[in-house]
């Protein structure tokens, strides 16, 4: 018998991955442009141009063997500080490279971080609704994930949800922000309570929780929108980023962790994240994407882009009759299942060819998640299958 | 109180890496002319100039969200299937795309398989001494590394051995060949009878175990030895590679495995691979890499330059009295420590500035594994600092 959790995620696979992939198959059946994949976060505005100068510059000049080999299991030492620096110079931050770890984008980071983290039968907690992945991180270190509900009108947290959800055993908060699939952002305010929260059960307990901050979607925001740097309202804060989004490039597995000299046993999770990082089968980041890196600091993909394609369909599904979250970050919409079951809804999409997530994979039921990095000419012609859905649903 | 397992790590970590930290600090002081350092498997020939080509090729002429996007998590199924073809030509073997599975690197390979087969207590079995990241590896998935012991003289499997470690909970046997630390290539000869032992005890004990060919040194052998492909000798084998020595590219994180059509289970094992490489954090193996392996396959590095190595270092150290097993493959001497004790010599060592790992972090007390993967030259001025050591301990 191989493993049981496999067997069990082979059963009940991610409900994104399943869609994307029937999106394949469809696309083979009725031709590519009469499908609607709106399923996968697989970002369709190109990388900076800057990033295929920087690739190709770092082949032309930097040594071979070290463009291509190991270095410290924390990445390169120049890249870290460059990392480091620039943080420092965007957030007012006091970060040097023994802050920064690289790694295999923000999955490999939240897989790293973890591993430091817990023992057996520890408790993460999340805001629900939440990125499904969580749940299969927390449980690969034999932890077990705790979901916190948010407020039904606006997702966002409730203080007494959330002091209600810890005891003794609560080893850390991750924190998605821009939330994935909420498309809220956490404001300056909500973060405040949050830690007021947090700080308060760690002097009642006696323990340390770290909040950890998954970040990915941080640069994708719209009107105006900011995105409050967690350190500095929180001692106990761990950063994980991806260049996934903010770089268009999620297949390059790029990202790093910020780990604060003042976290509680920072002198053991530093080196202990190196330690991970190695143990687990990562050993580093992707050498010549992290030189890459180094060079494009201040590059980021055209978001005028993204914010685009966002208009029309949220002012178009408005008209329809849908109600959609007032998407402020990322790039999905979260919609409201018309007939409040979601995948009795996403199976009747298929109908109309058009590829939606059910919010049940993310702990929200009733919903719908519209992935709306994708070219623009498909939303436009993917407007008739919406507006025929919403009329047999009497929207 | 972060994981314990980490704690122990932090304090026991890696002797390889330790010393591989420990001779870029003495490069500092003593200038790096004047350190010899032999102690990681970083190698030092350049990878061939097709791969350069190859990944600068990819980034002039491919689509830049094909190249760093999402793909399926297995890998792109046109490098999958190059690759399947490759192999099929190689060994005439009959592997089609579906068989294999882009990894970040070998370590990623082991990590992936061993999640799929392994449940709580399971046992894992490998002959030592052995990569002692093994026993990493296997606890990640809360299973228990069995080392089983070699012929002390060749350091070859020992049928009886190998049967006595056998138990109802075995679920693996890992093979790394050519061998690290031991440099022994095991022959068709040696295979042919593993496979006797393990077909025999799954036929008695009504189980599976499966066969981890752990091949990184596939294409490092010298004097015309070569290494059977093992799908063919046992049909529960399944094959982790890696590019990371071939084509000098460790820090790029490539490789994949192979899960034959005819091995137990394999219609949940191949589609749980896929997941494993997900939730693992991997998610996939890099991307630009990928599509730049497919360009490359018949290259690999110049193994000459490690035979010159080699052949130094071997008639040297003999000559200085000290015993080597003979090298057939990889890029290491595994060297009887003078006196016996392995550590202790190692510390001696590094009075002479000379950075050796002691074989009992890899379960072979009384050996050191000395890296080759150096420029000749560091070998030639590291001469007369093995010279005097051997005097000192009177060889």
């Amino acid at each position: 018998m191989i493993s049981e959790t496999i067997l069990n995620l082979n059963r009940n696979g991610s409900a994104i991955r399943a869609m994307f992939e029937e999106g394949a198959k469809m696309a083979k059946e009725f031709g590519k442009e009469n499908v609607y994949d709106y399923s996968l976060g697989n970002p369709s505005v190109e990388p900076p141009k800057e990033v295929k100068e920087a690739m190709t510059a770092v082949l032309a000049e930097e040594s071979p063997n070290s463009v291509h080999g190991y270095m410290n299991n924390a990445g390169y030492e120049d890249v870290r500080q460059a990392i480091a620096e620039h943080l420092n110079k965007e957030h007012g931050t006091a970060f040097s490279a023994r802050n920064i770890l690289m790694t295999v984008g923000a999955a490999g980071g939240l897989n790293v971080i973890l591993k430091v983290l817990l023992n057996p039968g520890d408790e993460v907690m999340t805001f629900a609704p939440f990125f499904g992945e969580y749940r299969n991180y927390v449980t690969n270190f034999a932890g077990k994930l705790v979901t916190v509900p948010t407020d039904p009108d606006t997702f966002l947290p409730v203080a007494e949800n959330l002091a209600a959800a810890i005891t003794p055993k609560t080893k850390a908060l991750i924190i998605n922000n821009p939330n994935n699939p909420t498309v809220v952002v956490y404001s300056e305010e909500v973060i405040r309570k949050v830690a007021e929260v947090l700080e308060a059960k760690q002097k009642e307990l006696g323990t340390s929780i770290y909040l950890i901050a998954d970040e990915p979607y941080r640069e994708l925001v719209y009107d105006g929108v900011t995105v409050p740097y967690l350190t500095k309202y929180y001692r106990n804060t761990i950063v994980g980023y991806s260049y996934s989004k903010s770089l268009s490039l999620p297949g390059e597995r790029i990202g790093y962790l910020v780990m604060p000299d003042e976290i509680d046993d920072a002198d053991e999770i530093i080196p202990g994240a190196a330690v991970a990082n190695r143990v687990l089968g990562f050993v580093n980041a992707p050498s010549l994407i992290q030189r890459a890196i180094k060079r494009v600091l201040d590059s980021k993909v055209d978001v005028e882009i993204y914010n685009r394609n966002r208009e029309l369909l949220l002012s178009k599904l408005t008209e329809y009759g849908y109600t959609c979250v007032k998407p402020q970050g990322a790039f999905y919409l979260f919609v409201k299942a018309p007939g409040g079951d979601d995948k009795a809804f996403v199976q009747a999409a298929k109908k109309y060819h058009l590829l939606l997530v059910a919010g049940s994979g993310f702990g929200g039921p009733g919903y719908l998640r519209i992935a709306y990095c994708v070219d623009y000419d498909m939303i436009v012609r993917s407007l008739p299958a919406f507006k025929s859905l919403a009329e047999d649903y009497g929207l």
